[in-house]
């Protein structure tokens, strides 16, 4: 039995990611596909890291795409940067950060993991006293914690990592294109993202950029690392210099992500970071007005993914049922420790509409009957 | 400066792949993206599965896609497969069998690598005397040599693996929907392809399958894999199961390797075979009727990819750039000992046609002058 075609609606993505694709990015989506090393595709990622680098606000010369989802973005940083044995130092406040101490103990890492309560930043006091002035590889902190909803400032994280020798390294999946963000200005070393959230493409790309020392130390290693698909060194000879070949990458995603960039940087980075937070703070009041609790105070909240406790009596999955039968509208549900516990809500990339806001305060006031 | 947006022109795509995407395949990229855990995406997941069984001749249950190329599929099979210390016996005519090492030897393995001869299959009999009688945990070959053109058959490992104690994995990248390939009936027990060439999809997703002795040897690990990317046991949860979140898979990237899958099964795997068959035989004389030498001898020879000798004091770039300026037609050049001596040329999937055969006969002609 051969399946019948896909039919797919249309639905309204304002989970934590997928956000909802622009025509213009879904139209780029089945241009017809070129080859990987056709000389149109090395022009298009050419522009494409040029773009990146907007985007991350770097200069940083090896600013590219792996070819796999943000996961494969935070593999690709650590599994590059870490040497057998080197000490890791992991803020972790949700499920991202304990991912990254998960993924940097499979790369051979002696992680000292600082954990924080969900729903709040870390505390780089409490980082600061748990590293023990010791000497450390990294540190390694999420810049917005997807499953919590808490933006953390990298910022302070270069004086620590400073004082302990250490490269930075952030995660800014759900972070980039939604919230002010500057990799050279804060002294990020190593920065990864995703491709369909605050840029709003399809999945299946990650931004990820490397300083001069983080590249440095990828150059300088003696063990190659134990990814073969993820090796930065690799990579760079494919995105640039020899322009070797190291794996087949899809033309139809660069097209994507090449034309969501281009979005991006029409509106302009302030305007869109402006926009999040508008829509963010007007989605928190409209909540709020609902009668619910939001999970994270207003100074550490993402406007672009706003996470609501579940009132007591309410059945999770019932509701995120009714909004995507009844209105086409997909909410995220508890990810780790907050399964079963809140709602997270995205407004993200071309997703933060007044439309968008309007819409699913209408449609969770019918559903919850308030 | 804001690129432009792109503009692709419609190629010939007849290289090692990726090969010529079918309208309707092009179409499902562009259908509106949605979330991962979707529930229409969910049993969009299922069909795939399905389909991919069915493509793959096997009933194995863990048969679904990484979220990669092929080479994500190549290094999820070692990476989940291999533990510290494993023996891995590699047979390489070219650069993928000398790829499997390299990723086998990344993973922790001491690997036994028996080349052989680029332009021919290897050997089994000095594959088994290069074992040595020993205990090995896998056996490694490549199917269909994407670099030399060269077809091993891998129905008489199974023999070699068994006296080894061995699993068996393949390498299918460039077989899978183009030349016979029974998974069961052979033997198999790690298996991966890509979606781009026999499939005609666009690239990003690796189809791989487990034999259920695979699966228990990945299931009793004692130790997580190195790669948290490409960890197959986490990603048995995504695809069944409990559908825990591993990673945000591309909606897009699905719905074209369903539409791919689909439009395969239609026509049937042996009528498949039959017009792969029939149309590389026919390129391949009419080559010969360019006066071109083959790479490979008529009883090894990849229907859908063949390996042509650059003819003495022909410019190698000059000639494939020609094809690609006068006539946009994609042919490849050589990889790694090939390098500047063969051209490679595809006809894979919906790019194996009467049509490109004559078209590619009628332009080598005219850009050689012959």
């Amino acid at each position: 039995m051969i399946p019948a075609p896909l039919l797919i609606p249309q639905r309204v993505l304002l989970g934590p990611g997928p956000s909802d694709v622009a025509p213009s990015v879904l139209a780029a989506l089945s241009k017809p596909t070129l080859g990987h090393l056709d000389p149109l595709v090395l022009r298009a990622m050419d522009e494409l890291s040029e773009m990146l680098r907007a985007l991350y606000r770097t200069r940083n010369e090896w600013t590219f795409a792996t070819s796999g989802t943000g996961t494969s973005g935070m593999e690709a940083c650590l599994a590059n940067l870490i040497r057998g044995g080197d000490r890791v130092l992991v803020l972790a406040h949700g499920y991202f950060g304990l991912r990254l101490a998960e993924i940097a103990r499979r790369c051979g890492a002696e992680v000292t993991r600082v954990e924080g309560a969900w729903g709040r930043p870390s505390d780089v006091e409490r980082a600061r006293q748990a590293a023990g002035g010791g000497r450390f590889a990294l540190v390694c902190a999420v810049h917005a914690e997807t499953s919590t909803g808490v933006l953390q400032d990298p910022a302070p994280l270069r004086a620590l990592a400073d004082e302990l020798g250490a490269l930075l390294v952030v995660d800014a999946v759900t972070s980039l294109g939604c919230v002010p963000l500057e990799v050279d200005a804060w002294g990020i070393d190593a920065i990864y993202s995703c491709s369909q959230k605050g840029l709003s493409c399809t999945p299946g790309l990650s931004p990820v950029s490397f300083s001069p020392r983080a590249v440095e130390r990828i150059r300088a290693r003696a063990q190659s690392s134990p990814t073969f698909y993820l090796d930065a060194n690799l990579l760079m000879a494919y995105w640039g210099g020899p322009r070797g070949y190291h794996h087949t990458a899809s033309s139809n995603l660069y097209y994507g992500l090449h034309e969501a960039a281009r979005l991006a940087l029409e509106e302009g980075l302030e305007a869109r970071w402006e926009r999040h937070a508008r829509l963010g703070a007007e989605l928190a009041a409209g909540l709020e007005g609902l009668g619910l609790e939001l999970g994270v105070a207003a100074e550490h909240r993402l406007p672009q993914l706003t996470v609501v406790k579940i009132p007591e009596g309410v059945d999770d999955a019932a509701v995120r049922g009714a909004l995507l039968e009844r209105f086409g509208i997909e909410i995220g549900g508890g990810l780790g420790a907050f399964k079963g516990k809140v709602w997270r809500i995205g407004l993200m990339g071309s997703g933060a509409s007044p439309r968008n806001v309007a819409l699913v305060l209408s449609a969770l006031r019918a559903v919850l009957g308030r």
